[in-house]
């Protein structure tokens, strides 16, 4: 048996905290799966296409785990990535991530990889540069099996509702498809996505402003029309079950134009003309805009502010966004959300989600704001912070300020699907974790402590994330 | 036995280190309680009248309670807050507050309020919603004796030194009013707050100092007359006990205007004409002026920097100030104290205590000026800060840098009277545990860890708070 | 026995991760001493005299240890330093340490130190002012000794390759003595560091600047030539044996200037016409230059920016830098670095260690940079941060997102001797208690661990600091 699925893993080591941990643990560990943000793809499921191999199963298409290659110097073509990548043979894939198995000591990602390697794929071969064939070989056969088709792991993994991330403009036919099709009980719903729409600073701005209007059928001709679009697709997605709004800006600016100035800024991103400034008033006007509609239409405002995308162009250019080099930014909210929050944080229709990859931000800013705002909560450490280390800190920088109850739920914001089960197991066992200390030295009582962790992992995500 | 009031809460769960603990606890657990920094009134003791109830006790007039209860959706003025609240019935604040109790499961508040209904107001029944009529009354009951009296309490908690925290105008009346007091023999100290002097972007600026200028009776008409008032004031304050004074600007900014820009400033200030960058340049030179006032007068510099006040501007209308929703600001120290420092800061008669609500200062800023300058102090975790994690994350960032000699005792900054014992309580408890960590590892010995403790909580505050 | 020298110190307190972490400290306690970044003279082991007395060998010479004896009231020339220092009794300089000895309570220095007299000079007196005397002349007598010369110390210290920090103008001759002595088996390795070359902004740039030149036999009279001066200069170092350079700018910027532009600024420098702006361009481009360089003659580029130096002028004035008053500035890596990584990051003979001061950077931008970036690997914990609470959060900041693989090994930084062997000893017990956690916890296997414990002390420092 491997270290990371032994029944204890994460839980203290002090053998009076792993009891109660223990204890905690086993009310939540087989709790229905909630997850309200990530990057699977509907169509998987509206598909039920077999997994190939565990190469373009478990490698190649996560971001988190080619790019720890690539670190230790394995080119991202080799891994079957970018227009050269995709005549790469799957086995020499698997080859090159086994050989380089050890550089993910440490990290969630090794943790996640065995727990579905072991939990899911029923592997016992531990992986090592030697096994790489017989575990691909392995991973390949039952892959095969029909009880590894998506819509099986769904089932089999619990998941009571799992969000997409969507283009406004999607038509959502494979979540229409999925609501209709009376042999899947699963809700899979979609999650409103609109940052290429709203930030003039983002290629192809204007043709995205098209596609919307198009979308919409209304056409957006002028700002009043745009709002209208953006309305119009929110209402599209509500249509289809939506709950929420997703919003990546570079940072939580938010201090709305008076709406002659924005129209104005509308007609000149329309031609490429706004400087980075203007851009930027226009997205955070936009925030604000979009802060709105979510007290209009009910859907929850979740935001990821802070991050530099596509750090190294040339790999930009050759492999395509999502490629492993994206890196955090300094974040600060106070300062940057007080016009939205001033405006619709007491409004009992809206609810706000904050993330951060900035980890200052913790216990200087989100933690104060969700301790007063009753429409702000916390968001569960996200990226680079979704890993045990940094999700105790998380705790230990929020609870003191904000308690449990303005934490959000556990997000795996995952496009590796069969990553989602392993990654809430994690954050469960953490959860546990941090509570059996508390309970250990005399801050938390046991019964008390069993209350929070049910309510984190049912009672707070499905409430948090429902439409209000 | 509800489980904040174990007698080993907060000692850390492993075994050993627990013992350590324990003992190096018990040693100080008795100490009288020195408060350098706080916010009860001292016409609370010069009156001495009875509390009234539990909910005009422990939760209308603390914003850390009623923060919390607003971010869970109670408004302000169902606690009595604002001018709707003054007809608020005190029980049904108090049931309001027992509904939402689990909101506080793992904050210091609950620790806090825990200790206080155990160990000071004798109350054996847990609270909970159905039990929160009978806690009320039962604490009813008890402060209704005369042991339950502040002045009464005041001696029970052990206090050997309150500070409070003063207008320069103001009389001080209540603090002559209990030195004279023969039956009194606690040390209720006055401290210089001056900050709405100082800046000349808070509102009412211009009145200010017209009543500084009053209070003084020396007139304010030029800039030299208003630095004569600001010296007097802290003379006033010095002759009634003073040993601080406390400033919060926004940041720690220190540069000094040349005396004829700062006349020229000022008088352009007195009748509302600096923007917000001569505001700030007028207030930064004013605090270098005040350690220049400190080196002479003695007054320890005590500095809060880096809060934006009141984020919600419509709660500030409608409830006013110290509401819960003050947000801590990015803040560095290096830079913007350089000139103050570089002035005073190795001037034997100048004491700066240097607190923060950004704890990226702790290992970057502030440690490493205190670890170089005789004159700066490491103000212990305030505010959001004051609870156990974050102790323990502050001492861990800076004891490694500047020692345990050069924080400089912990500061209750409360305006709850019966939560001064439990907040020292808790301080104490959390530097045993730390220092018990410690003593475990072989990194210090038993008996420097139990003079460390002691010098923490005896020694340090007495020296550092001392009057130069 | 003094707390410091237990043979389990900085082990953890849970009995079964203190058996775990007691093992693998066990495989690499030994292990001989790699040293890519320090602050030794070469002088010093190339004339091999004895070391005088405790106060020079310990106390003055260390500004660890002086800045925080200056904090709680010594003067730095009662310590030894400056011109009035000179004359200061070595015995009277150790009393006064020996009397504040308390105030290292819980800092490295403190373990540092124990180690050395305990270990190294074999003193078994505890040190208090009362046993000052005696200390100081049992370690008088002790480096009486032959083999307490700086050669013997070096051989029994374990050390395998020490690396120095050299001027770019120096001729090394103290560097080649010792490679051409046969009597000398060690490699001591200069380092290229080039900041008073680079950064118009600090004094006597033009003076370097024409120092350089003559050095290289070249001149620079135009900005090539100061290119070719600097090219030169590292060859000279490459044929002594560096492997690395050294860079500390006050921030990481890496903007390449065209190079018509940098040229013009060249020349406007040397006669000091550039105000802060330009100056920081021209430094900024400056870097991107040596990296340039870097992935021509292979040497690795070592970065450690972000402080603010002499931050108390009238001290610097008195005794001079590094005198304890630098002080870490907040420091982002990301957009600064682009223009540099997105140039050289995959260059496959490029190699970019990054270090800091400010711990923010950990989580956000270094662990994620060097998690894509093949070129970066992470620095240990440097400066203020070498110490056992820091390196633990390092760890858990930076493993989480890049792995163990990505760092780059123990780097002492000193410039007290004997402290090198207690510093790696110090790191490799800190690694040990981090991955012995994680062995406990069930989060990596124990064959694991002893594996990465290893490449931590002997694999990766060797490759990382390899000239490429």
């Amino acid at each position: 048996m491997t270290a990371a699925v032994h029944p204890d893993r994460l839980l203290p080591a002090d053998p009076a905290a792993r009891r109660v941990a223990r204890d905690l643990y086993g009310t939540v560990a087989a709790a229905p799966i909630f997850s309200p943000h990530g990057h699977v793809d509907a169509a998987l499921l509206a598909a039920d296409e077999p997994f190939t191999d565990a190469a373009s199963l478990l490698v190649t298409p996560d971001h988190y785990v080619t790019r720890v290659l690539h670190s230790v110097g394995v080119g991202l073509a080799e891994l079957g990535l970018g227009p050269d990548g995709a005549t790469a043979d799957p086995r020499a894939v698997w080859r090159r991530f086994a050989e380089h198995w050890q550089a993910f000591l440490g990290t969630p990602t090794r943790l996640w990889l065995e727990a579905e390697l072991t939990d899911i794929l029923g592997v016992r071969t531990p992986l090592t540069p030697e096994t790489a064939d017989a575990v691909f070989d392995e991973v390949g056969a039952r892959l095969a099996e029909p009880e590894f088709r998506p819509r099986a792991l769904f089932r089999r993994f619990g998941i009571e509702t799992l969000a997409t991330t969507d283009d406004p403009a999607a038509d959502l036919a494979a979540h229409r498809a999925l609501a209709a099709d009376p042999a899947f009980d699963g809700a899979v719903l979609p999650t409103f996505r609109p940052d290429g729409y709203l930030d003039p600073a983002l290629p192809g701005f204007a043709a995205a402003v098209e596609r919307l209007g198009a979308a919409a059928g209304l056409g957006t001709s002028g700002y009043d029309g745009y709002l209208d679009a953006l309305r119009s697709r929110r209402q599209h997605f509500v249509d289809h079950g939506a709950t929420a709004a997703d919003h990546g800006p570079p940072d939580p600016g938010s201090a709305p134009l008076p709406p002659s100035d924005a129209a104005r800024l509308y007609q000149r991103a329309l031609t490429g003309g706004l400087d980075e400034r203007d851009a930027a008033a226009f997205r955070r006007s936009m925030l604000f805009e979009m802060a709105r509609m979510s007290t209009e239409d009910g859907l929850v405002m979740q935001l990821h502010p802070g991050v530099l995308r596509n750090h190294h162009r040339p790999t930009y250019r050759a492999f395509g966004p999502d490629t492993g080099h994206d890196v955090p930014l300094t974040t600060t909210y106070a300062a940057h959300l007080r016009p939205l929050l001033e405006a619709f944080g007491t409004d009992p229709r809206f609810r706000l989600v904050l993330f951060t990859v900035d980890e200052t931000a913790f216990s200087r800013d989100i933690a104060p704001l969700a301790g007063f705002y009753p429409s702000v909560y916390i968001g569960s450490p996200w990226w680079f912070l979704d890993a045990p280390e940094a999700m105790l800190r998380w705790r230990a920088a929020t609870v003191e300020t904000a308690g449990f109850y303005k934490s959000a739920g556990f997000v795996d914001d995952t496009r590796a699907f069969c990553s989602i089960p392993a990654r809430h197991d994690l954050a469960r066992r953490v959860d546990a974790a941090y509570l059996a200390r508390l309970v250990v030295e005399h801050r938390v009582a046991e019964d008390d402590a069993a209350r929070v962790l049910h309510d984190l992992v049912t009672t707070l995500p499905r409430r948090v994330f429902a439409r209000s």
